[in-house]
């Protein structure tokens, strides 16, 4: 990804050096009571190890903030780059992503050395160096959040796979009373030529950008997330065994893995129970719907009667809500049921959640936006070399940083991606 | 896919029983020459053999037409809906996809006996039946008509697997005089609030409805089809082996299938040989380059500092023109050189060949059009439930019946697939 | 394989086109009511299309006796050489196993024409060349009598695979009444140094050589083979899911394979039916098991308190016993029950069926004999090179032609194969 | 395994106690330098993480000992049975073998902990129980040492995966002056009925046993393991690219993994670099080649001329020499070269090395030898139920304790297998 031309290159250097600090010592609050068991072992090819994540994000300031900016500036270790490298061609070879947990060594210690190096570094450059690419310091200080986010899903997927099934953390996750969620309710939209994308005054990544015109029809949008509620009732209706329901490749996938409800979830006599990041607990029914795929989430939508919302519809919708929600400030790392009351709905009159939470599918690929240019060089394999096959998910989760997101926000998964914190909202036409 | 509502459900019987028997005589004569071996057997997951599509078309007929709408209809053979169901959930079970070419049984007389007697009792419906879904019947022949095109570009590959490379046909596939094609020119359209879709009056796929607005950006389209002597540049150039002009999902398809030029392509010493439905013989500079996956089509594009068309601003340049180009009734079963005179580059105003010679294909995923809505029951199985991973192509090829195609006409595969008719025109952003 | 160097080299020319003449028209009378469609298809890379061994054996007199012995020799075509080799890497290049489905052309017209001009010119050869290689002559009408069974079984896989499930041949296979089988008694064979493998005298493969000697063990071995009856008690006793019963590789197999029963079993209600060459009939209690894995065979033996043979044992059994049984010349193409009278169980004192009905897996691998030699050059890649991963099985079955087998037969496969006509005898150390 | 029933059920408590001690001390000194990193991933499906296996051999003394012989014996982790079980079906379910890298928990610290409490309740038992069944005790001692050269076989594999090549340990592996190695010369046995397998007198495993008679034909038996210097020749020779050196599956395997050389070998521009334990050094000719697979082992023995030996003749050979060589206990971690002075090679009346250094492959599949028995429950799965597709190996190696070794001692592995300390005899008919 290259960093907006619009960032802020000229901000303060003590702003900067200050949200650098905040970010990187986010990361190390996150894995502080993380074994090094835990953070070297990969549960599959599309998660990493933390101990990987914690090298890469130091590995991206150091090549391209420190290798490129600083005179002299020698590598803390020769191998690294070739080791923590995720997917730049452009910067050479690179260990096969299927093989990170084999990086016994450099070990954790080795790894948060690494950290403290890289740290000493930056800072020393932030405040000195002429000139300063400011925009790709705080290109890597949203990196690292996209990361941040990683470390939770991937940690919950590799701690589901041991059948000890141990928590990540114990507070959070807490199971509330057995709130009954709201009905929800569709909110309509007119039709109209809007512009999306990112309007400028901040950060944005690339693939946000141009802003641009787009004619959205009519819509509406459901007033809060699908829950684990109604997903029971799916079930229940055997939504999972019925073809029709499907899309194709959906299908395929159904029977390729044997999905008989949502990631983490696993019967226990007559009662669901799910993995969260604080163990195993009751699936509740008022709670937004969690860990689904693409595929699942169309299939319940059209068993619903609808459809999931065009990124435009979403962002359209989401503009002029604030950036508010259940992020990972929060420390519930789980997504937490609607509890307005619920005796008038129609006083509601903007959907709820639609930050934090749960990612949102929606059924637009993802694609490059009319007049879309990645930068030049290694940075611009950020983003643009993955628009072909994968979802746009809107609007952050329970273990995004709230600081990273915003209403052009585009995430993006493979549509049998499970593993994320995913959910649903239901959207119409008009 | 669900017949247009628009469709000529009133129009004379006559015409209607005169463009079955086209249909059905036009399938027939392509395979005339075919041994029962040939048309037994399946090269690949993908394709299906010949005795299938023959037997699948009648099918066709017989569950949506002769079960549905003649009382007391008793179908050929018990276990034909069984074998030669393609994709229905709804009306059943079927043969695993990958074992149709088990089906040495029934044999193709069996199969052609199965025909007759469809098409008599068809006959007899269409002349007699009240009430007659004349809708499905249409339907069934553009079904057919699809299948025309496949039995092409299936064969082509079956009989490319063998080593002694035979021919489908010994004519066609001529090479021509070794003209160098006309350079590209790429011309100008402005932005505009459009309409695309399909516009009512004719027969169309449910998949081009609703017609609906979009808006579109300034954009310039080539003026012809790329050429394999481009593409042999750009394997000069190393097209084919430098990470940064791929799509990351396309770079691991290149690597893991071997990719090195387009399919039916063998290098012969110092030259290019290429399998045609003719035999072997000698890459053509001139002719457009064909049997290309999205993924090096999207390569491709990059390297030349262009595009693929949107699939909207396809249709916007293609609608003023008349359905005109090298189809399957040429008899060529091979995309042509462009061969206007190239003097004056300035005096082309249009883009050459958007309809006919090979399949183009655009950056736009097929996707449902706001306000898409299948037909109910299985018919409603035929088109949206592939609206996902896949990418539009447009234009129709040298292998499509002329009657087939339209402007709004909508074909999709997944950006691996290489073995149809598809090629690449180029566009840019203005 | 090498033929023994002790077979008739000088035998009579008259008598030696006699045998090649038996061979050759015994292959096309099997073939004789077969479609086009059928010897084409291959339904798994380990078994072969029916136009391929035609043309395979053909392949084999053309290479190793006509081009090797005759001046002057033109092959047919020269393409055949890549097309019909089966693995003589000595050869060169040929067509991948699991591709040999796609060899549409030549058509099976084509075929029989290269049978017709193979069989001519080794008409001549034989009466004429000076000198013959009569030893290789014998050796290509013993390696076509190996695929005359390969063809039934082939065929036998093939055909299962349709839902249709039609017959090879409506005559044999015939359910005879409900006899029950004779309880089984254990023959005992005192310990010794015996002397295995080929004595001389007629044709032998070089895996039978040389003749040495082994100590045996005091063993006893069962009076028959065992039956469906005694499968059923199996199955019903839990036998395919007890893992303590099974060799890990065994139980691997079951798992990955879901095996539930023998090969073209099928449940229908209460009883089960199997797939036979002439179509699906209910399973005979009193007929021997067939179409059972080496793993299989061993779990039931298991089971039974018993092991299987070793090789040794089996022939030391055999050798006093006329090759007589029930083989493809009995036109059964199935396995018979034993119908001796069973009143007096003491007065069986030799092991019925040794010959014919089934293949008996033992629990030797397939191994070379100490002193063994492979032939020079690309006849010695018959046999030697499988000597590694497969289980020994003796005996010959109701698919081999009767002059092929002999005690000191060693046939081999792996032990997860289970098309072959394989069944089991159980033995028990004394 | 069945400990052997001739073992010292009453040997002295004392001596029992101190050869557990002996075992346990000397797992966990190997294991003193590993990081629990590097203790707790797995690189592939066929090695474990050193964690498991200091775990598993817990398990086993828990389960076979103290659980079977303590009267109210708690485990201690109720779920310690399901993790680290490895095979015996009869104990329940268990963790799969591929995903044993993800028991990131319990710690490293906690597995030491669970041996300290296993190692407590072991030395009560051992002083106290009435009645103790000192065999199992006695084969938990030997299964230990097992697992002790596989931490030694699986951190080699691991570690060799890591682009940082790390060293297990910095002393052992020296390379020596580039001494070249003696000539080898053929040492022959006569022919004669012998008999083989455990003499009783000391431990054994059940496959050892029944002592039996076998007839053993003249052959001769290389006075020295194969060198790499001569895989060089048979690489320079081309043995790699040469089918009719190769059994088929082995050549299909060098195919499939692209083995150009033994498993560790790396080339450096004109030299070879091999991984070893102590990290990369060069390839010295004069040393034992190591880390071929029983195809590669076959291959070159045909390319020499020769061939693998039987495990009887092996035997026959090995039983009159003492247990004499370079074991685990040498702290070098790799084969030694023989340095047996060369100028009178007549004077070599016996092989070298027949112990240590490398397992010599034999050409013997592993079987149960006649008479065998298998012990009664979840014991008698240790050995009996891998006697199918395997390979028999000879005489220790580098890796395994003097201790466990004896003349009758039955290694086995698939054929495929390269990641042990396997290496090459030859042997020859005589």
């Amino acid at each position: 990804m290259r960093a907006s031309l619009r960032s802020h290159v000229d901000r303060d250097r003590g702003e900067l050096a200050a949200a650098y600090e905040h970010v990187r010592s986010a990361t190390e609050r996150l894995c502080a009571d993380l074994s090094p068991e835990v953070c070297t072992a990969q549960s599959m090819t599309e998660a990493s190890p933390v101990k990987w994540h914690l090298a890469h994000t130091s590995w991206f300031f150091e090549t391209f903030v420190l290798s490129a900016s600083v005179r002299g500036y020698e590598p803390f270790h020769p191998e690294f780059s070739y080791l923590f490298n995720s997917y730049y061609n452009a910067i050479g070879e690179r260990v096969a992503r299927s093989e990170r947990g084999l990086l016994t060594r450099p070990t954790l210690e080795e790894v948060m050395a690494y950290r403290r190096h890289v740290d000493e570094r930056m800072r020393e450059c932030i405040e000195r160096s002429r000139p300063l690419d400011a925009a790709v310091v705080e290109l890597g200080c949203h990196h690292e959040q996209q990361h941040q986010e990683l470390i939770l899903t991937d940690v919950k997927h590799l701690l589901s796979r041991n059948p000890l099934q141990p928590a990540f953390r114990a507070r959070g996750c807490m199971q509330r009373p057995a709130d009954v969620a709201p009905r929800a309710r569709f909110i309509g939209y007119a039709e109209g030529l809007h512009e999306i994308g990112h309007a400028g005054g901040g950060f944005a990544f690339d693939n946000e950008s141009p802003r641009h015109r787009v004619f959205v029809h009519a819509f509406e949008l459901a007033s809060r997330l699908a829950t684990n509620g109604e997903i029971l009732e799916f079930i229940a209706d055997r939504g999972y065994e019925r073809p029709e329901l499907w899309l194709s490749d959906g299908w395929d996938a159904v029977q390729m893995h044997g999905w008989r409800a949502p990631l983490y979830w696993q019967p226990d006599g007559e009662r669901w129970m799910q993995f969260t990041l604080a163990g195993v607990r009751e699936v509740e029914p008022a709670e937004p719907v969690c860990h689904v795929s693409h595929y699942e989430a169309d299939a319940f939508a059209r068993w619903a009667g609808a459809r999931l919302p065009r990124e435009a519809e979403w962002e359209v919708a989401a503009r002029e809500l604030p950036v508010d929600g259940n992020f990972v400030e929060s420390g519930e790392l789980h997504p937490l049921a609607d509890v307005r009351v619920t005796d008038d709905a129609s006083a509601i009159d903007a959907p709820h959640a639609m930050f934090g939470d749960v990612w949102e599918w929606t059924c637009s690929a993802y694609d490059a936006y009319p007049g879309y240019r990645p930068a030049p060089g290694a940075l611009g394999e950020y983003n643009g070399k993955f628009m072909v096959n994968q979802m746009v998910l809107r609007g952050g989760s329970c273990a995004s940083p709230r600081a990273h997101l915003r209403a052009s926000y585009r995430n993006f998964f493979h549509p049998h991606a499970r593993w994320q914190f995913s959910g649903i909202r239901l959207a119409r036409d008009l």
